[in-house]
Formats: structure tokens, sequence, C-alpha cells
């Protein structure tokens, strides 16, 4: 097991070792990550995403650049869409190593998974966890933007940049409209491009017709169960915002990335962003979502194992065998069996 | 409820109700499902994916015109990467209708889920089952190709469509390294543009590196255990293509969908792969393989709602303040949920 308190006292292979244990699903990260717990908390929790061609890695780039030069220490988590199949770690760090490596203040990983569904959202949300217990200052956490990926970063950051460029196709655009909801702050990157005046004005025209839904933090605060709710129908991605004056009118800011423009301004919004989370209480609120969106995670693979040891797999071939011959439908024969049980 | 039977005779209003309801996660779909499961098992389910900027909906536009020609009917379920946010179903119905509108043997539509994690995956797996038993006999699965949502098309579909273009950038490349190992033919499309020749070249390389993994459904059946385990860990996504001198290789073709070039070699080279489906056995095994893991997500979720109704909201929320406190972490509280239960 790797010691929790050399991940503490800072030691960087330390932490490698364990982020590969997190992300290979290794047993043993567990209890590491049980002792390392009590010291999370600290970090603010940047989750960054945007599709395919908007520029997002040298925007972290910079973006890591600028918060060194103000003496924050930044780990970066990038999260590998291609991890399902190939277990492999692509994104960006070839580029990214060139300009951040050998600075001891920035920690760089890439995050994949090794195929179940639901491995990489616990995967992140471990690597997160070591990562804040490392002591980074600033976690900016990196998807290519395109479902439940970005639903996962939603609800572990506490501030969520969406990134965009003009002149992208309709796929694209597609994408987009479901970021829209998920969104702190908005950067426009390759500002430098014809359009992207119009893609801000578009975004600006988009967040004002995305009225947002009435039910928020304060009005459940003020009626008694301000306590997340457990059940099994989809709940809201994060809090709305609060209604106590002290509101977020999400910014949307233009970039161009690769000549550092632009940058300074976003690394502000952000600051803006956690203060406005302080100021609000919505931190604590985010924060309780979080855990106890991870924990009914948790809690649902831990009974599917545990049913799954005590009953064996000759009962549920069986099962699967009679779904194929069509005499039972896979609804029906799931509710039977966890009823039974 | 809506009658089953208005569905097996050809019903698309009913049709259409039941995927609404379907895709609103509404309980009255269920019994429906359930009567209509033992009719399904006859259609070709085909997975189309591709990044954005690949042309997708014009090649599905155009594979539908083709397969209309030879008189199949088809069904085409676009499944909305927005979907976690906005609940919209925005992808390619617009272009699409204005061709294929009018023509009862097409049925168009749009998947979104409601957010809830998983929640799209059993939608969508609702929705091919009751195309399916309304009869028809290709089912065009489209997704924008980033993520969980391929994983979950790789499962549920019997052949797998990946779209490449020429000239994507380098995030458009890292997801398309994901794609390789699902997909049972690609396709070049935007073949007019340069780089075309060497998108092609460079595909058939990388499949070429991609040695398969050793494990095959063949050798499975040899050593006696060719039925799906169950356990908690990875599984492969589909059954490795056999060693029975039936071996499937994935053939590459080159399209410019917004001429219709191309379109009938790969409407030929789907026929071919399901043909190689029977001929090899495995489309039996695809299929289990795809209802086992449906069954188990299923499970899954049945026993996680049983344990909500049981335990009640008071006891979790308690255990949410605790982890809040860092009095414990999320996975041995979990853990200790489960086996307490």
């Amino acid at each position: 097991m790797i010691n929790p308190s050399s991940i503490l006292s800072g030691d960087r292979r330390a932490l490698a070792r364990l982020l590969t244990q997190i992300e290979n699903g290794a047993p043993e990260a567990e209890s590491a990550l049980a002792a390392l717990f009590p010291h999370t908390g600290r970090a603010h929790l940047i989750g960054l995403t945007g599709a395919p061609g908007t520029g997002k890695s040298s925007l972290v780039n910079e973006l890591t650049k600028t918060l060194r030069s103000q003496n924050h220490t930044v780990a970066i988590l990038a999260i590998d869409p291609s991890s399902p199949f190939t277990g492999g770690a692509i994104l960006g760090d070839r580029i990214r190593m060139r300009d951040l490596a050998g600075d001891p203040g920035v920690f760089i990983r890439s995050m994949a998974s090794r195929g179940s569904s639901g491995g990489l959202a616990r995967a992140t949300a471990d690597a997160i966890k070591a990562l804040d217990a490392a002591g980074f200052e600033k976690i900016l956490i990196e998807t290519v933007g395109a479902g439940q990926a970005e639903v996962d970063i939603a609800r572990a950051a506490h501030t969520v940049l969406v990134i965009e460029a003009p002149g992208l196709g309709d796929d694209v655009q597609a994408i987009k409209a479901g970021l829209l909801e998920i969104a702190d702050v908005f950067v426009v990157n390759k500002a430098d491009l014809p359009g992207a005046e119009n893609a801000a004005r578009a975004l600006r025209a988009s967040l004002d017709l995305a009225h947002p839904v009435a039910r928020t933090w304060a009005d459940d605060k003020m009626r008694g169960h301000h306590q997340p709710t457990f059940n099994s129908t989809p709940e809201p991605v994060k809090s709305e915002k609060d209604l106590t004056g002290l509101r977020w009118n999400p910014p949307i800011l233009q970039t161009v990335a690769l000549e550092g423009q632009g940058i300074t301004e976003v690394v502000e919004a952000l600051e803006q962003h956690r203060h406005h989370l302080h100021a609000s209480g919505e931190l604590k609120q985010r924060e309780r979502e979080g855990l106890a969106y991870e924990l009914k995670t948790r809690l649902r693979e831990a009974l599917f194992a545990e049913m799954l040891t005590r009953l064996g797999n000759g009962k549920l071939n069986a099962v699967v065998e009679r779904v194929l011959a069509r005499e039972v439908d896979p609804a029906s024969a799931a509710r039977q069996l966890a009823k039974d049980w």
C-alpha cells in the first residue's frame, strides 16, 4: 500500500503511483484514499469542457501558466474519452509537457477507464481526492464535451468552464446546447477568427433563453429540506443559482489561447466564481450534492457486487438463457431477481 | 397503456407514443415492452458512430435511401448527446425529414434522456425493442462518437459502422482511437477532400496494429464456458472475432455522402457482415452478451431502488452528513451500508 503520509508531504511519485492504482481499479487504492479523505475539501475544483476543435488544451495550458505566475499550485486531470476501449491516455499531454514540464508546482495526469460503465466517473472522483489531499490549490479537470463525462464533471467540480470556438459545424453546435446549463464561465476561444463576436452573441442569447428551473437551494432551505434526497429519478445536475441576491450570471469571455490573449480575465472570472460560491453558501451545497451523488453511485455498485457474490453465476446465467429464449423480458427478470433476493 | 397489438400491426402513432413513454422513463411503458419482447430479435441492428464533422447524418440519410430502394423498412434512432441536460432532440432531424418524410417504410426518432446516468442506455435498449417488434428490418442507431454512448451502442448493435473524414483535428483523432476496437465496417466520408486516401491508409495501419485480444468466443466455447459471466470487473465490449475460419476483417470504404457516392458498397458491406454473423454463430453470441449486459444494468437499478425504498431517506442523509464532515469516506460508507443491509 502507498503510504498516505508521503502523498500529504508532497511526494509526487507516491501520488503518481496512487493515481495508477485508481485508474486500474486496484483495491489497494481504497485504504490510501480512506486515509487521505479527511485532508480533502481544500482545492478549487475547476471543470473545463468543450467540443473537439475549440482549442481546449491550449487554453488549459495558458490558464495553468497564469495561475502559476500567481503562485497557485495546479493539477491538471485530463479525462480521456477514448478510454473505454483503449485504456490509452492521449489527450494533450504532448504539447503541454513542453511548456509545463519541470515545474514542481504543476502536476499533469491523463485518466482513462477500463471499459466499465461508471468506472471512469469513480476513478475521476478518486483522482480528484488524491490531488486535493496532495495540496494542489487548483485542480483543472478537462474533458472533451459530449455526454455523460460532462455530467459527472459538473457534479464533481465547483466551477465549470465551457469552451466554444467560432465556425464549428452543426454537430458541434448540438453538443453545445447540452453544455449551456452546466457552465459557470464561458470562453469563446480562437476569438481572432471570423465569427467570434457572433458566437459570443449567440451564446448570450441562448443563455437568456434558458430560464433556470425555479427550484433553488435557497428555496429548498426555506422549505426545510435542504439536504439532498435519495430516489431513483433523475435529479438536477447541480443546485440552481441561488436567489439570495447573490445570483451568478455566467460571463462570456473571449480568448486567443495560442497567443495568450484574454487569459488573465478568465483566471479572474474563475476566482470571482469561487468567491461567489463561498459568499452564497453554494460551495457547501455543491459539495454535499457531489458527495451524495458519489455515495449513491458507490452504494449501487457495492449492492450489486454483494448480490453477485451471494447469488452466484449459475442462477444469473439461467435467467439470461430464459431472456434469450424470449420467455421473460429483461426488465421483469431484473425486478423479480431483486425482489426475490 | 398503449396496446401492444397496435404496434405489432404497424400503428406508427402508437409506436411514437410508446417511444415518448420510454424516453420519459414512464412506468406505463414497461408492460407494453414486456408484451412486445417475444416479438423482438428479427431486425438487423446497425450502430453508426463518428466524431462531429464527419458527415454522419448525411451518410445515414443516403444509406436509408438505398435500403429503401431495396425494399427494406428502416428505423433511425438518433441518440442525442446533448440530452443529459436539455432533454432536447436536436440531431439531424431537420435535414433528414426533407428527404425521407412521407415514406411509411421509414421511421425517424431522436432519443434523449433526462439526466440519469444509465438512463439513456436503458431508453435506447427499450426503443430498439419497440422498433424491432414494430417490424422494421433495419434499425440504424446513430450517436456522436465520444464516450460511453458508443460502448452502449456496441453492446446493443449487431453491426457497428464507424465514420471518419479527412482533415479533422487532434481531438477528433483521439476520439477515433477509441472507436477502432468496436468497428465492423469503416467509412471514410467526404472522400473528395484532400487527405481521404491518407485517412483510409492510416486507418488500415491502425487496424493492423490493434491486435485483437486472444480470448474469443470460439475459444470460450471450447473451454466449455461460452456463456457470459457475471462479475463487477469490466468485460470486453463485444465478443472478439471468431477463429473458426470465418474471421471478419473490417472493410474500409470511401464515400461522398452528399453526392451519394459509394453508398451501395456500404450497404453491401453491412449485408455481408450480417451474413457473417449468421454463418459464424456470432449473432447469437452478441445477442446473448447484449441481453446479459442489459439484465445486469437493470438488476443494479432494481436492487438500488429496492434498498432506497426499504431504508428511507433519513438514514442515507445522515451518512451523507458524516461524509461531508469527513468522518468517513464515500467508499467505506457505501460498503458498510451495503453490508449492513
